[in-house]
């Protein structure tokens, strides 16, 4: 027998015009380059985002064509988000923190046809343009200064066009709607493409209760990058909830945040844990009575947080948590569209006392429904759920990537049976809450046993000397391999070798496990997503 | 270009195995007749159920095959939710409320194949054995007692199960699961066939935050019968989030369910209004000092409460407000899946008056993700969301209804493009609430212009004497149609028309829309899903 239930393809544009019937009152806030805020309603957006459309349709767009952004977090970027795909296109979100050579690179990867880009960042585009040739650029007058005449101006075609008249470009629901490319820190950039149906179950299951918890009456403030992951996909989320969003536009310093939390307070946040760190220092900093910043800010009550991409130290979860905050921890890759797991309080956990609830706070998490996730040992088999075991991360799913755009499936990135190899190392315990020791090629392999950089990494940087720290593998003639430890003490701060040793023996760290030796220096170098850049340390140190 | 995405079909198998690797621990209470609890873990539940579609292969089921079930709210019941689609079978929930005859000729119409049947229901099963030859009837011991010979006992054949070497039948997303027949007031029951798709898309969809809002630390009371459009879905989101479920197997008595809120206090129920009108006013009159009930029960504070299945009464809304307890009104069908829309808190509603938050969950709610909705006018053109216009919803979405089981596509069930005729009479507003009116041959065509009954017999049950009312349309010669209100009053009140009359004047209806008679009765008769039968009541007052 069969099912009686319609054939109607996912799409995102259910998801626009759903917006634009139920939240037309509802509110998008964005925080302009001069610092103002811009106000619009969901039915303005909702206008502006067919008004695009039907633009790009009329610029001679096609189905499948790519329509790359160069832009900041703003409306008009969310635009882009649901526009590009209802006129058929492809949205590619250009990463501004690349090298323009890695940008012109990436373009020309891709083919992108056409390019939006906010008017503060054409002169990042001027030192890649020669790269790659769009056949229409576009800006967005950001700053709100004339566009110059050589390039397309965004409001101006909008204006021009039609949104009444548009009509959604015909698809399946496995076409793409928009494109990532990797931030490996290693080979080159890949393209991962998001389809329709990847987009909307990513959507769905990220919203839920345990994970985003999206309702109507969140105020987000998305300071992941939307040129990440697709700021991890909550601007979807956000357009089929309802939400009132908050877009902080160029302005990511500590302050500046701070600042908009007051004037636009949150219910939700997300970012990478190097902002949230900043944050808290400086909002820490301000609560001294001589700092020219006392009684300036007022973190808001009951927000939660969502960090992710890198691992967010323990330390930081307890920072938050002493003012009302708490961290949800989530794990994921650009090739998993990407949120994978999510570390939240568990029923189980009800009656845990608060170092239980901060040790699993800091772990990677649960995975969400719609991802199988296993853990292979090392003999290719699955690991045991027992907490201790370890292997590399494999997952499976529908919003989980197959291959890259337009390269070979390789060998190291896919198991034989389809499984995405995501190169992390991880144990996953009893409740399914993954840890992740390491990246594959982070573990410290010393006189046949497994060291973790991260376990070294966290607890080094729970030492209140400490700002920062990474630890890298030197090669070692007795042992194979040893830690290295590379320690950014907090300013005023100094610290010799073995008062670090005396930290990690007393956090149950073995005398065979701490760092070979310690180097003290000025900052850990990061990658364009903030994480840290271990290549560049073992270059600096290779023994 | 493609999206570089998996393939990967959506699968009830998912959740399953999901379930048993996060949730092992959590629990599973079901109510037994004698009224005892039995507990057991997610662990065992996913264990049994692994075994249960074990044992069915075994017996030979073949893909596609239905599995009746003839069960109430309880373990067993869930078991079967997950274990028949596992063995590639079709669960198909027989309405254990409707007359032998009916169950008998809708178990030959879906040519089910094995039954499997509560113990205390086996004098219902004898009532309709004859009609129908099962292949196989599993008799689950419900009560404990012994299963008798002639019957396959259900633990038994788990207890002989390999649930470890158990081997899912392979599938299409599009693939069957589940089976429902619709309980239309008129003309014979038809079959929906539910797919693993539309299952996993109407699951993620309602358990969103402003819906269901499902999280792991929920306890959830589902009291509407596992029969009825699959208790709306609630058993598919307790497995996938690994909620607490607590079972009331067949004691549905309000002081039966207020006595297993005391024994095990959910955070979220569901029901038909019908139950919940009966609970409060066994509570209410328990807070009297001479009840014999006095200080017995206390209703868990913060529980939500999704109500469907009938209009909400605002009365009832404000009842159980008045006890912390917010009621969050639902409208679908089992053609729906069946959650269409909810009426939840908006954030537009914040600043709103109590009165006006109260109107608004009074109303059906605004359409869900995924679900496109439509109201059609007589002139067959969408009607504006003005909060006035109204005509026909026709709804559309991948969890709707396209056909019926082996019955050809029929005009008046759907439009030449493809959607789903309601049946249901309604306006939307510019928030998007949708206001059911009438069911279209509910409708009261007077003089030319439309009497809304249930608007009538809204009003009507909001009188202080009044307990139930329901409005029915007479033939007249003037004017075609004329409302006619059978009213049921509260124990002890006498009322007059002319009382009603002015009751309803004073609630702004104008005086051609007044009842043109009252008919004061025992009791609304009611179909086996708890509705207002007005079939029965124009049988009986024909003028």
């Amino acid at each position: 027998m069969k099912s009686t239930m319609m054939d109607v393809p996912l799409s995102l544009n259910h998801l626009l015009e759903r917006a634009g019937k139920l939240f037309a009152g509802n509110e998008i806030v964005s925080r302009l380059p001069d610092k103002t805020l811009r106000r619009h309603s969901f039915g303005e957006y909702y206008r502006r985002t067919r008004a695009l459309a039907s633009a790009l349709q009329r610029l001679g767009l096609k189905k499948g064509d790519r329509v790359a952004t160069l832009c900041w977090n703003h409306h008009a970027h969310l635009e882009c988000y649901f526009g590009i795909p209802a006129a058929g296109g492809v949205m590619h979100t250009l990463n501004l923190r690349l090298s323009p050579d890695d940008i012109g690179w990436i373009a020309g990867n891709a083919q992108d046809r056409f390019l939006v880009v906010d008017d503060v960042l054409l002169p990042l585009y001027r030192q890649f343009a020669q790269m790659h040739r769009f056949e229409k650029v576009i800006v967005f007058p950001f700053s709100g200064a004339a566009v110059p005449p050589e390039f397309a101006d965004y409001e101006a075609l909008l204006e021009a066009a039609d949104p009444d008249g548009f009509e959604y470009a015909a698809h399946d629901e496995d076409d793409p709607v928009a494109m990532c490319y990797t931030s490996g820190t290693t080979g080159r950039a890949k393209g991962v493409a998001y389809s329709h149906r990847s987009t909307i179950l990513h959507t769905l299951v990220a919203s839920l209760g345990d994970f985003w918890g999206l309702r109507g009456t969140d105020v987000v403030l998305p300071v992941t990058p939307m040129f990440h992951a697709n700021s991890w996909g909550m601007p979807y989320g956000a357009v089929m909830m309802g939400v009132k969003l908050v877009f902080p536009g160029p302005h990511l310093h500590p302050e500046d945040l701070l600042d908009l939390m007051q004037l636009e307070p949150p219910t939700l946040s997300l970012g990478v844990p190097t902002i949230w760190m900043s944050l808290i220092q400086a909002y820490d900093a301000a609560q001294a009575a001589d700092s020219p910043h006392h009684g300036r800010w007022k973190l808001p009550q009951g927000m939660r947080s969502l960090v992710g991409g890198a691992a967010v130290p323990e330390a930081l979860i307890r920072a938050f948590d002493r003012h009302g905050i708490w961290i949800l921890q989530g794990w994921g890759m650009t090739e998993t569209s990407p949120v994978c797991t999510i570390s939240y309080p568990r029923a189980e956990l009800r009656a845990a006392t608060a170092d239980e609830r901060y040790r699993r706070a800091a772990m990677a998490g649960v995975p969400v429904p719609l991802v199988d996730l296993r853990v292979r040992g090392d003999d290719g088999r699955d690991q045991a759920w027992d907490g201790k075991s370890v292997g590399e991360i494999q997952v499976c799913g529908p919003f989980i990537t197959a291959s890259y755009h337009e390269v070979p499936v390789e060998a190291d990135k896919f198991t034989p049976d389809g499984w995405l190899r995501t190169g992390d190392v991880a144990s996953v315990d009893a409740l399914g809450f993954v840890k992740i020791t390491d990246r594959t090629k982070d573990l410290i392999k010393s006189g046949g046993e497994w060291i973790s950089s991260v376990d070294l990494e966290n607890a080094i940087m729970a030492h209140p000397a400490v700002a920062e720290a990474a630890v890298i593998a030197i090669p070692d003639e007795k042992w194979s391999e040893r830690p290295l430890a590379c320690v950014v003490l907090r300013p005023g701060r100094t610290e010799a070798a073995d008062g670090l040793d005396a930290h990690l023996l007393a956090h149950g760290f073995a005398k065979w496990q701490l760092p070979e030796r310690y180097e003290f220096i000025d900052a850990v170098p990061r990658t364009s997503t903030g994480k840290f850049w271990k290549m560049k340390l073992r270059e600096r140190f290779p023994r």
